[in-house]
């Protein structure tokens, strides 16, 4: 079976609970259940993990290489910061969307850059919770066309 | 009827003949069809537009407002000079989502800022002539769940 | 008869329609009949255009050489970046004052810099609809010194 | 009776006496005589101050605060380094509109930054001497109105 | 009972062992003991924490949402480079004040900015393994005034 | 006897009068009376002195050498710009510990700088008035250590 | 026949009229016509236009090419702005050599940049209107050699 | 008996699977037995340590002081970024030369700069697997000198 | 009679007393003993004056005009920061030589630069307290020639 | 007998040997031997000259003064860095036009900058060895003229 | 037979004389000496030359173009701004590995740049004269594995 | 006997022939000659040296170490630019002073810094070729004192 792992970096265990002016109402939870039944509806596997460690993310992603058809990524401040992760991205195969829930454009300097964003396929950044479901389609209407 | 506005700047004509490498083999005008049968699969009609003049684009930012429920835009090398289209975007009530069909991040430093983002709802960035579809369903889909 | 030039650069179309807080609810038709009257007061009389095109500012620019006693200049978001315009500015022999109508100091960093203030003669920033009154008044009240 | 206060900062009482190509030929004394009657014959009274001391300014616009309708302004070269007036200005008031005889941006790369802008209603630059009397007339006319 | 909660970053587990010229001979435990003792004279009970892992700072942060009056922090290294804990900081509503053994602006050009600063409350640096003490002073004292 | 001396930068005299969502409603006559308290119960005498002036600053610094044994000091805006200040810190021998109210790093990037903060013991920013008690008792609680 | 374009962005048109110490005294027409003298010296045709436009030249760039065997090029201020005419002439495979009349390295030092050098084959700078002759020839010597 | 320690960090457990074209094909196993055996051949111990986690390192660092003549360290991506385990070898004393395989220079800016190589005794860049070999003999043959 | 001034700024009264390691021993009352010697040895009177007001230092400066064959200026910190200064020595034909004591350029970086230096004839940098009797010189030896 | 200098800096004795797809297959003889015909055709003696000695280069610029009608440069790298050279082609009264084979804004970000440029009457870039040729003719066509 | 060249820039040929704190007691002649014997346990000619003149060095690199199998340089001042070192290095195929004796990254910032690095196989940094004995190893031990 | 070096740069045996607006009249042998006079009247002997390449001001200054009592160096424009001149001053123990006959400081930006003032006792700027009689004065003087 065709499988999808949704990835979420710091504090996004927090989402909904944090600052909902900036990231919405919806918890981490009910984000991932929405988008397992939508990979389903492709005949797709969602597998999703979470963590505030750097080192955690960098060995799921090690760990996801020849298992998945893709990842919906949400690094979280490590987009800004971490070549940890870039590395790790460009060491496997599996292509990486990166999202970001809220648009960092309109935020800090410091929320601009993007360390990750040269080695991942592409962005989807600032519709809301809905830009998983966009990253997720990214993969799995290609697959449709194949 | 509800109305949807792709709206394309400069170069973004020669889609298909140039630069195959970067930017695939389909025309602006295969694409452009390929949107209106989405969006009106969900009861939307779609309108086009593409120029090489930013004085037209910022002429036609001004005439849609209050006309289109959202514009999907990929304003080609605009994005990374020009106020006077962020001006034209801040100063109407249609919401904007920016398109780049590939990924800006893996090119020049010069196309890794975007003048129009922070006014911009959202980026949908190098997914290819597929960034076009998801922008849209940012909005079909949104104007669904209403 | 002498005469004075008004040029408005692109969105000041859209005053009095387009974020009121920043840019007050005038329109720039009054703008325009009221400093007309304020010319004719001083036996000038004063010629109004506005584009969002910079080609078509930098026509009017040349055109309006050796024709016009005084230019008064609001050049929106060119100001920040056109060197096509300063050239304009720099190749005719009447003088410009630049307005602005809002605290550009007051707003985003890009738009604290003017590529025009250093051939302009002089300008006037932040007083609001005022400022075009008085940019003219540089140039009238001059005159009646002669 | 309603006032004005002209505000002088370092080297200006030396105006006609310094560098003439760049400052013109009329002393402080004869701008402020000029200003004055200005005033007067919209009924306002008008006190000027000069001082090359950054403390004796922050003192007077500290002690402005209250008395006057408005605060035209030539901080000299405190213009670009003086937070300590840029505080003072904030802590008060009064609005004030900075004046710049010369046209700063034409000058080195130091003097086209003012510290002093984001906190004044407005500027008026390069258009000689009779700048102080358009700053002023922003105040007077405007009161006119209300 | 309330709170208070000291958390510690890298290496200053070996606070006491590590260059004593800039952090002084006590040892963490020392500071731990005193500081508790402090706490417990105002009424509160006072928690400690130290670890070289930012993810586990950002667990620690997370769970002591809603559970202490507040957080003396002193997060070492990750002052100067993590946006992660910043977010962390920013997601909770406990106060957090930041502390600094040494005066990091006597230090390399790199520890002069804080990352953290602009989420904390305020920041306590250069007064030696005294500012712990401050820093929780700042909330034993402010109960107190209640 | 012992003292203490207490200095205040460019502004600080209108504190409560001044921007009260940033500085509080305390005066700094309330301020100076609150610390001449704390240092008596020392044993300590607390002299305050207050001016807009740089060169007073520095005229008080030089003369307080030898004579206090230690100064709490808020520099106002000279603190990011005064080379001058921070040259007579280094002349004398009395330690000085910098005080900030509000939290300088939430604030215009030019607060973000500290010139006296590399020769100064250390700062306490962000805290309220409660800071210069804070920034006191780091010299009256050293006191009864030694 | 073979053919070259001649094309001149904004404010060329002015040669020969405006800031003769700069650019000399011949006219846009007096060049236009010596180049076509040249041109059919060695056999070709030669069109020449120009505009002041910017979305112009790309129009006339896109069409140019597979018409032309190459195109000797002044691109006036849009230089060192014109990201969207860099990629224009990226998108043609007709080569293009600019050409500036005055030595711009001489002048402000945002005209020591181009945006368009590294997609153009090369540059012929500051040797006045023979300028165009060289960059003419390049094209056509090269002709003869092959 | 003297013992070396072996240090690497995020990605370097990936050598010989990731971007062959850049880190070769060997394998971590294979270097670290290479290493293993040189170091015996000069009477010393080796032992390896690899790890994804920024404080796994610093926990390694720490526990190594005073066990180890030298450490042999690849920090990978942390290089670039952590002042946290700059920090920690500037608070042990066994000396650590820095390892890296690749030619960082050859590669992108960000990987120009080193945080750590100022606390480090010496680098050996670029040298391939090689470069383990030499780092080690620095310490080795350094002994056999004493 | 001909006369020189001697100018000192900020701290520079603590000359003798203040970091004798970059300042040396003498006290100011003996430098400018020792400078009226020699200028009485070439006929010429020396006045003297300190202050540690920049705006003394301007009023001084604006009265030395005409008065005065040259004025031998130690800026002290003011050197690096002040423009008022630069513009009330660019408002007299007096010309000055600045003096630094130390040698400016192995100190921090904020003393490398000169605000005073493009106004003045000339520098005397690093050449302890005999950089006063040579930048004397520089005056007085000239006045022998003509 | 008029003359032109041909020099030529470091590495171009190299031509033909080293890296072809850069610098193509002439050698440096070949070139020479070129330009002396094209230069003889037209009445003129042509020179050469080649040295990978800064010191040289200045060494013949400074003789060539009074003898030659141009100078051909290329400079090679000392293009990007040589001061020394520039004073050098200012202190001679010979014009310089200065060659790149190479387009060298199509490569590294340092040899975008020409510290010879603004000293040089022209430049013609990225045109090969054809380069030498029209730079030659820039001289030679002049004189025809006259 | 096989052969290396050992090059040394400017001031090496001061060693053992210069700055001992910095570079040790060792001459360059005892280096030599030293590497002789080791290049020939290997089987291996070495040839060691030194020079002050970039130009010199230059020459050297060119004439050792298949001459040898690799060069160890220590450049010294040059490292840092040689643009036409560099140029030298890329234009032969002999690999060269770039030596510095003092840990470059602990001095001045302008020593933290290598303009040579990227074109160099690699660096031995910071391991005092035994860096030249490692970096000749990785040419020798290289050809025993071959 | 007691002896001087005075050492010249680069274009300086162009003096009195090259742009004397900047540099005045007098050639480079007239000012040796008067130098030469006047360190003859303390009894000291004076030698000259002017070269364009930095390599032969390097030897020079390697081996004027120990021989004389001071250098009075004018290094032109390796002023800027050179760190092996640099070194070549920090390895010998004679004092240099250096001298510029121009105000380099009201000339090109790249003019006002100095690689060279940090390891120079001090220097003389801008007050034309009395600067060299000033800086030896220093050297002379001294040992009058002594």
């Amino acid at each position: 079976m065709r499988r999808l792992l949704m990835l979420n970096g710091p504090n996004l265990n927090r989402l909904g609970k944090r600052e909902p002016s900036i990231y919405g109402a919806e918890t981490l939870e009910d984000i991932v259940a929405d988008l397992k039944e939508l990979a389903h509806s492709y005949g797709f596997q969602l597998d999703a993990y979470q963590s505030n460690h750097e080192g955690d993310l960098i060995d799921q992603l090690q760990e996801a290489d020849e298992k998945y058809q893709g990842i919906v990524f949400n690094p979280g401040a490590y987009t800004h910061t971490s070549i940890a992760i870039r590395d790790a991205i460009s060491s496997i195969s599996v292509p990486v969307v990166e999202v970001h829930i809220s648009n960092v454009h309109q935020r800090e300097e410091f929320r601009h850059t993007s360390m990750l964003a040269p080695v991942c396929r592409g962005q989807v950044v600032g519709l809301g919770t809905m830009g998983y479901r966009l990253a997720a389609l990214a993969f799995l209407e290609e697959t449709k066309k194949g």
